[in-house]
């Protein structure tokens, strides 16, 4: 007597739900039994047309749902426990579902992260995926958005800017002329929009040594802004350190695309830090034990001006717009 | 330099974040501290269209959101702790934000249930919540879906059918003609429909004395049927016994819905349990000392077979369809 809707979880998404706490996705509501460690909860959404395209593949858009949250995680110095998943879809067919289900399976085993429980239900809109994700961190030891004192490096891991700059790849512009020939730097542009990579590997180093952290989801610019509005400090980052893949420097140095695009686009899911001078030297080992790339980008200062972004000769960068805003 | 999207949640949502761990919305994440209880997980959404419709007051979708996922939290006997919660919008107007989030302030503070988090996106399409609540048990307690044996009672809060008629009138069909002058019973079915009462006061009692409990979201039949397979049981129901409002109760006898309206149609939000039949009498006297109503409507039965519904002479009524499917 079961319902479409209990088919479909028990074909696509009892598999992804590994934890005993799930109990199989066949109850109402899931148990995170009591621990030691604190419980770091952590929601984004993705829709259709704004957060991923109608044509991504449905296994990317399914590992960027899971990925914008454990992102989020890993910048607040937390392990993955679990996660519940809302999703909205027009109709329930195999062709989507089943690459969606792989690339939610693959992915939730990879970052040790299991389905807890969710929701299906139906929408005549765009398909929405809205994902709760759970870590632990040792008890009071959440990394937070303030914290961040005068003197303190700037951190960034990865690269900045390559996502926002697929997506213009994807959205057919100027961006996508100006790669001319060079189709390894388009395709991994376009998978940097699609699959973010979220720092997991450098969750404990974060809790380690981090003032402050948050991770860049609407773009450094505004990113920066709102940590250091948090906490009660100002900025300076230095623009030619912001590190870039070689295809977004190749745009760049071009003139195809300016600073902005790079730091007030978004999408990079990059973790944002702030590190204690003394410090940054035992957490850039420790970074590179992880086998995660971290930049220093510049320094925190006391008072509280906006964050300036200076060019190779000290001269401000004015910037008309620090991130994506959705309303 | 905040966002349209900081100014929103600064606006109507921070005076909803009322638990230290949510920092005021200021963070990335919230922290669940950690406690000796197990923490339970629920997630639910609720889509313009399917589960309310774009002329609900915008407190009243609120409070909805919030509910259904109360509700789940109080038939697995869970205690809330507080909600995320995810908001798809086409526009950011004060218009519906303002009483969207009184409503959802005024039932987060009647229920102890205070906003941690959340995402705000829009969408070019209908408005959509989802809501991840979480709840409280001691160690081991939660009351799962599996756990009824045969010879325990079959017990309902609250009345069933309600919410469906609330629905069917505002659709604007043979039901609300079938009303006639009662202006009262219409007015209650809407309100059962939009706004429902979560049981959030049997909570202790459910986990005190339940065998097995969930929520009855989709229908009492197809609910009814999932707790009996969970629990490798059949069971009987007395059909005259399913407790209706008066206004439903009315309908039926005049013949505009049959019990399959009633019993199929969703949306109620009641508690269904199994209560062992010699701890009954405590359950019942446990119950009405929390102000809660509660109806013994059938028994469990050793066997697979679907549950069973017998009219006052003991014939079985067939019933095309158990519940609301989304697919």
């Amino acid at each position: 007597m079961a319902s479409g809707e209990d088919t479909l979880i028990a074909r696509y998404f009892r598999p992804v739900a590994t934890d005993p706490g799930a109990f199989g996705l066949t109850d109402d509501a899931a148990v995170l039994k009591a621990s030691g460690d604190d419980l770091v909860v952590t929601t984004d959404a993705i829709v259709e047309g704004v957060h991923f395209l109608p044509d991504d593949p449905p296994d990317t858009i399914a590992r960027k749902a899971l990925r914008v949250n454990l992102s989020d995680l890993a910048a607040k110095g937390a392990t993955p426990k679990g996660f519940v998943m809302t999703l909205a879809l027009r109709e329930a067919g195999d062709a989507w579902l089943q690459p969606f289900a792989r690339g939610l399976g693959e992915d939730a085993r990879l970052f040790g992260c299991a389905l807890l429980g969710g929701d299906t239900v139906s929408t005549p809109g765009p398909v929405m995926i809205s994902i709760t994700a759970f870590g632990l961190t040792p008890p009071g030891k959440m990394v937070r958005r303030h914290g961040a004192r005068a003197g303190d490096r700037i951190v960034v891991t990865g690269t900045i800017g390559d996502a926002a700059l697929g997506l213009a790849i994807l959205q057919g512009g100027a961006v996508a002329a100006a790669l001319g020939q060079d189709v390894a730097g388009r395709e991994m542009l376009i998978q940097r929009y699609r699959v973010p990579q979220p720092r997991v590997g450098l969750a404990k180093v974060i809790g380690d040594f981090a003032s402050a952290a948050m991770d860049v989801s609407d773009g450094l610019a505004g990113d920066l802004a709102k940590l250091c509005a948090a906490s009660g400090v100002a900025a300076v980052i230095d623009a030619q350190s912001v590190p870039l893949s070689p295809a977004a420097a190749a745009l760049q140095a071009g003139g195809s695309v300016g600073f902005e695009a790079i730091v007030a686009g978004g999408d990079d899911y990059e973790i944002l830090c702030t590190i204690p001078e003394n410090r940054f030297a035992a957490f850039a080992q420790a970074a590179r034990l992880a086998g995660m790339p971290v930049t220093s980008i510049g320094t925190v200062m006391a008072g509280a001006a906006a964050p300036r972004f200076l060019d190779a000769k000290g001269g401000e960068i004015r910037l008309e717009r620090l991130s994506y805003s959705h309303f």
